[in-house]
């Protein structure tokens, strides 16, 4: 896949370098390290302290969500992978303003070691309070009776929000993860791959499907879902998205929710728009009710091929997060 | 290239009917043409209507710009076709509050075309008053001394959200037009494609190009572009187009500028921050200030891959609108 690249080794530096000249209103990087990103406004002494990451080639996430009503900062990992603990703890200290720091990142490996370890070296080292809360929402990823061996994909837009807005509603920091853990508890995650990226150092494919073939539960680094098919109509990969979904998080009629229908990266928004067409009308016709929508490229895998659908199941208080104003160099709600 | 749809035919009725539905807080449809969207907010009287348009395949263009700030209604054409004038009329009746409508649009023959004739229309039944700005950005698309002929590309944006603005301001239908025909006149883009698109009717691709070969100055319907050659890096790919807009538009030191990157369709983030990251540099080198930027997809061409830069000269007049805040579905700025 041709790509617009300098060095491949320096490729997460110099976005970096572009991003923040781009955004110097949002965004600063801190002094040890390039891979620490914080938000340069002054937020509330006592405010719990938001810190999210993960790997690069997520864009927007992760570094596109810190700002007004999501995080305050950013630990950004090489593509793929996890930040290390350095940025972690560097972030951490940056942000905390005396109520501690609530972590929020997806169930992977490397994120748990990687989070875990600054979070020690932060109570530690530092005194700081960590709390973490994890993004399980992939339905596909393990099955109902393992939910924590789950991963996080799209659904972390909610969990961040959620829990980004309860931090500037004053919330305590256990009151904030009690938020984001309801917020995960109550979003599931469905998504389906019709062509695979390919990473700047060695340009090779992340997997391999055939000319007419999707890959339903895909990852989004490419991990293996439950399986592969012919390619389906954008009607009957919607329903089979929802019907999974809905098997495994049910919601009564009358029940509102938030939607996410999430491009990977190289899905034109007419494809998406087509799934949500399909997705409200399925969940209509159970009689749940689309309290907000959401529809484009939220959590993308470079320039992956095919989409996600994520549904939140809101209650008074989720619904109040969700509609909590957002002002971030990649996602602005009024 | 794979694409999840339904009965292709259908695809712009049905993408719209999902936007409708995602949307139902920003934007609605017309009771004659399924392709005429307006705006569900009440504008002011005597507000002067901003009317856009243009072909799909172009999202978040155009359809994605109407609300606070932008366009008031939206007539859309199939994909990378005109809208034709009924839309454009039944969109005109239903903005006009009294001040005329401006038409915005980029410089292509069907547009000028169907977009005149609703103008006559409009003029003849209904004793409205409109006037056009055409966009004429794309400096590749006719030498500088035929900037007549030249297409709009992603510097439609800016015009856009130059006259949406100036119409919020008050501006009477002369002043509006005048500021969007300022803004074109102060706006080069330069692009440049990797791989193409293929439309839903005929899964063809859009245009040709070898494995390690880009096109400088493509169009956004794949209209070829100056010359082809080998894939370059980013800092190469920035360098060209800088310099064929500077050479075009000579800036001064201590100029202010807004600065767009827009993607094509399946370019990732990331790449598109490498570029930001360059053509800051060498507008820094000069002396050129970046007032504002912007870097993402806001005008693709469905999944095309590739990237264009646009350069806006700044005075106080064009700053202040700018400035002005957005509330659209798929722009929003505070």
């Amino acid at each position: 896949m041709k790509k617009l690249l300098n060095n491949p080794t320096n490729v997460v530096e110099e976005m970096l370098e572009g991003y923040v000249k781009a955004h110097p209103d949002y965004i600063k990087q801190l002094p040890e390290n390039q891979r620490s990103l914080v938000t340069v406004r002054e937020t509330r002494d006592d405010k719990v302290g938001i810190l999210i990451g993960g790997g690069s080639g997520h864009e927007p996430g992760f570094m596109g969500y810190v700002g007004e009503g999501m995080a305050d900062g950013v630990a950004v990992g090489n593509i793929f992978a996890s930040p290390s603990p350095d940025p972690i703890l560097e972030v951490t200290k940056a942000i905390d303003k005396g109520a501690g720091v609530a972590y929020l990142y997806g169930n992977y490996a490397g994120d748990v070691m990687n989070f875990g370890m600054a979070a020690e070296m932060a109570d530690l080292e530092e005194e700081i309070q960590v709390q973490a809360a994890l993004a399980t929402d992939d339905v596909a990823s393990a099955p109902k009776e393992e939910q924590e061996k789950r991963r996080g994909i799209a659904g972390e837009l909610f969990i961040f929000k959620a829990a980004g807005a309860a931090a500037e509603f004053g919330y305590d920091l256990e009151n904030v993860i009690r938020v984001a853990e309801k917020a995960n508890a109550n979003t599931r995650s469905m998504g389906v791959g019709l062509s695979p990226c390919s990473l700047p150092q060695t340009g090779e494919p992340s997997f391999e499907l055939g000319e007419n073939e999707m890959e339903i539960g895909l990852g989004h680094h490419g991990e293996p879902g439950i399986e592969k098919g012919p390619l389906e109509t954008a009607d009957h990969v919607a329903e089979r998205l929802v019907k999974d979904i809905l098997e495994d998080m049910p919601i009564n009629q009358g029940e509102q929710v938030a939607v996410l229908v999430n491009g990977l990266g190289s899905t034109p928004r007419m494809e998406l728009y087509l799934i949500y067409r399909r997705v409200e009308q399925l969940l209509a016709e159970r009689g749940i009710v689309v309290y907000r929508s959401y529809v484009g490229d939220y959590i993308t895998s470079l320039e992956m091929g095919g989409c996600s659908v994520t549904v939140m199941k809101l209650d008074e208080e989720l619904k109040q997060t969700i509609d909590h104003p957002v002002n971030c160099p990649m996602f602005v709600q009024k």
